[in-house]
C-alpha cells in the first residue's frame, strides 16, 4: 500500500466559515453540533462552503478464518449471501443510501465463496479470507498491502468519478472479533472491554470470543508500533481495505464518514500509518458494540448519531450523510441579520 | 378549544412491524432505535407498514410580556422581523425542511406587531404578545382556549389537505421564561433546575430570568392541576397554539414530532390534557436548554438527536424526519431473509 500524502487541513477555511456562521439569523451556536461539523467540512474541503453533491459509500467484504472458533452468530456463508443481497439491493445499506442519495459500491476484497458471477460487485480478490488468526497470522504482510492497495484504487477511481464524500461501510462475519484485537493492540485496553456481542452471539460466546482474541494476540504478538503488523496478524482483508479508502479519501481532501465499530478500527490503523488523517475524519455514530467507545475516545471523535445501531454495512454513516447536508445548507443558505433585517443581540 | 377524542395506539400494528423486522437481512435488533421507531410510528399510523410522504412543520409565532423584565438576550422585536424572515425562506427551519422535502406553515398567533401584510403567514392573532407574567396571568383562559383553537384549526386543514406527520415548531422571543415556568409547575422540578441561558443571556441574565419566573409563580399560583391554568398564568400565545397541533394530530392518528424545549412545555400541557396523546409523540432531539431534560423525563420521551441544537423554530423536529423516513424505508424496502436467500443465526 503506497501511503499517499495528506495535505493538513485548511484552518482558515474553517475559520471562515465559523465567521459566517455568527452573521446568520439565528443565536450565535444555537445550531449546536451542526456549526462545528459545518466548520469542519469548510476546513476538509478546503472551502468556507463546502459541496457535498455526490455522495458514495465503499463497502468492503471479506471473510475470517477465526469463525472456526465459533466467535459469530451467524454462520461465514452469510457474508457472500449478504454481498448478493447488496448487489440486488435488498440490504439496510441499500435502502438508506437511496433515501440518502448515494450510490452503494461493494467490493469483495476477501470473500471465502466465489462471486464472479455478481454483477456489481467491485472484484479484487485479495484472498478466499484470511487465515483463523488464533493459530497465526490472519494475513501475510504482502496480502495486508494488496488490500490496502485495492482500498486506494476503489476510492481514487470513485472520487475521479466525481463523489465528494465518502462513506465507510464493511461486511465480514467474524469481524467484530478482529476489530477487537485491533482496538486492543492500539489503544491498550483490556479484551474485555472492547468485545461484544457482535451480531449476537450470547454471554457464553463473547467469553470464546475474549479467549479466542487473547489466544491470538499470544500467538501473534502483533507490535502495536507497527500498525500494517497488527493488520496483518489480527485484522482482515476488508478491513486493510477500508484503510485505503480512509487515507485516499484524506489525501484528496474529502471528508470520510466513518460508520462503527470495524470501520474504526480501521480507522485506528489509518491514523497510525498517517496522523494527518485524522482531521478529515467524520464519526457518524456511536455503536452498541463496546470496543467503539474506546475507539472513539483514543482517536478523539465525537459521534454525530447515538441510536444504538450495530449492523454496520456503512448504515451509521450513510445515515449521518443528512447531518452533514443539513450543517452544509444552513451555513450556505441561512439569511444573514443584515440581509434579513434581524436586530442583534442586545 | 375543544379537546379532540384521541384513538388508542394501535397495538397489532406495532407488533406486526416488529415481526416484519425479525425477518428482514440484518441481525434481530442491530437498527437499534430505528426499529422502535418504526414500530411506533406502525402503532400511531394503525398500519403496519406507515407511509409519511407529506411532511409539515407547523410554526407558531408569539410573543411575551415578561421581556419587560430583561429575560431575553434579544428584544421582541426580533419575533416579527424572524416571521417576515420564514416567510422569505431564510431562516434555519426554511433550509432543514427544504432538504427533508417538508412545508413550513407559519402562523401568527400572538405577535405584537402587525403581519397582516406579510404574506405566507397563517394570520390568526389572538392577542398582541401575552402580559407580563411577573405582574399576573400572562393571558385570560378565553385567550389561551382561542389560541389552542387556533392550532387545532391549523393542525385540521393541514392533514385534510394530505399531511400525514406532523412537526412542531415556535419563535417567540421571551418564551423559554415562558417553557421553563410551564416546566416548573407541571413536573414539580425546581424552577433552578429547568432555567437555561435561552437564546443567550449570560448568568446574570439568568440568574435574573429565574428571579420573574419564581415572582410569575408567586404572583399567579397557576394550579398544576389545571393544566389550561398554568397555561393561561405563565404561558405563551405560541405555546397554547401547539398544544392545540399537539392534540390535533393525535386525534387524526399522526405522528407528532415534539422540537426542543418550548415544544415539549406545550407536549407536557396537551398529556395532561389527554394522556392518550402521548404514545402519539416522538421527541426529536435533546435541546441543550437544561428545562427539556425534566420535560423528557416528566413524558418518558427518549430523544433521537443530541446535537446540542438550542435554535427552536422546530429545526430538530425536521432533522429527524429523516431518521423517520429511515425507519420506514428499511422497514418496507429491507429483503427478507427468505427472499434473499440468507442464512439465519446459527
Amino acid at each position: 500500500m503506497d501511503i499517499p500524502p495528506i495535505p493538513p487541513f485548511d484552518q482558515a477555511a474553517a475559520t471562515a466559515a465559523r465567521s459566517r456562521q455568527n452573521r446568520l439569523t439565528k443565536p450565535a451556536g444555537s445550531l449546536g453540533r451542526l456549526e462545528e461539523l459545518a466548520a469542519q467540512l469548510a476546513g476538509i474541503c478546503g472551502r468556507p462552503q463546502p459541496w457535498l453533491a455526490d455522495k458514495v459509500v465503499i463497502l468492503m467484504a471479506g471473510d475470517h478464518g477465526v469463525v472456526a472458533e465459533g466467535v459469530s452468530a451467524y454462520p461465514a456463508a452469510v457474508t457472500p449471501q449478504m454481498v448478493r443481497n447488496f448487489a440486488r439491493g435488498g440490504a439496510a445499506i441499500n435502502v438508506l443510501a437511496r433515501q440518502a442519495g448515494a450510490r452503494v459500491v461493494v467490493v469483495d476484497v476477501g470473500v471465502a465463496a466465489d462471486l464472479a458471477d455478481c454483477d456489481g460487485v467491485y472484484q479484487a480478490k485479495v484472498a478466499w479470507g484470511t487465515a483463523n488468526m488464533a493459530r497465526g497470522p490472519a494475513m501475510s504482510r504482502e496480502q495486508v498491502e494488496a488490500a490496502g492497495q485495492v482500498g486506494l484504487q476503489v476510492v481514487a477511481a470513485e472520487l475521479a468519478a466525481g463523489a465528494n464524500v465518502v462513506a465507510t461501510g464493511e461486511m465480514g462475519i467474524g469481524n467484530t472479533t478482529a476489530a477487537a484485537a485491533i482496538t486492543a493492540v492500539l489503544t491498550g485496553r483490556p479484551v474485555s472491554e472492547v468485545t461484544g456481542y457482535g451480531t449476537g452471539v450470547d454471554e457464553a460466546g463473547r467469553q470464546r470470543k475474549m479467549a479466542t482474541i487473547e489466544r491470538a494476540l499470544a500467538a501473534n504478538r502483533p507490535d502495536p508500533a507497527d500498525p500494517l503488523d497488527v493488520l496483518a496478524k489480527v485484522g482482515g482483508l476488508e478491513i486493510a481495505g477500508l484503510v485505503g479508502v480512509i487515507l485516499g479519501g484524506a489525501a484528496q481532501r474529502r471528508p470520510v464518514v466513518l460508520d462503527g465499530f470495524i470501520t474504526g478500527a480501521a480507522a485506528l490503523v489509518a491514523v497510525a500509518l498517517a496522523p494527518a488523517a485524522r482531521p478529515y475524519l467524520i464519526a457518524a455514530h456511536q455503536s452498541a458494540e463496546p470496543g467503539h467507545q474506546a475507539v472513539l475516545r483514543h482517536l478523539g471523535l465525537q459521534p454525530l448519531l447515538q441510536l444504538d445501531l450495530r449492523l454496520g454495512e456503512g448504515t451509521g454513516a450513510v445515515l449521518a450523510f443528512h447531518l452533514l447536508e443539513a450543517a452544509i445548507r444552513t451555513l450556505g443558505e441561512m439569511a444573514t441579520f443584515d440581509e434579513a433585517g434581524v436586530s442583534r443581540k442586545t
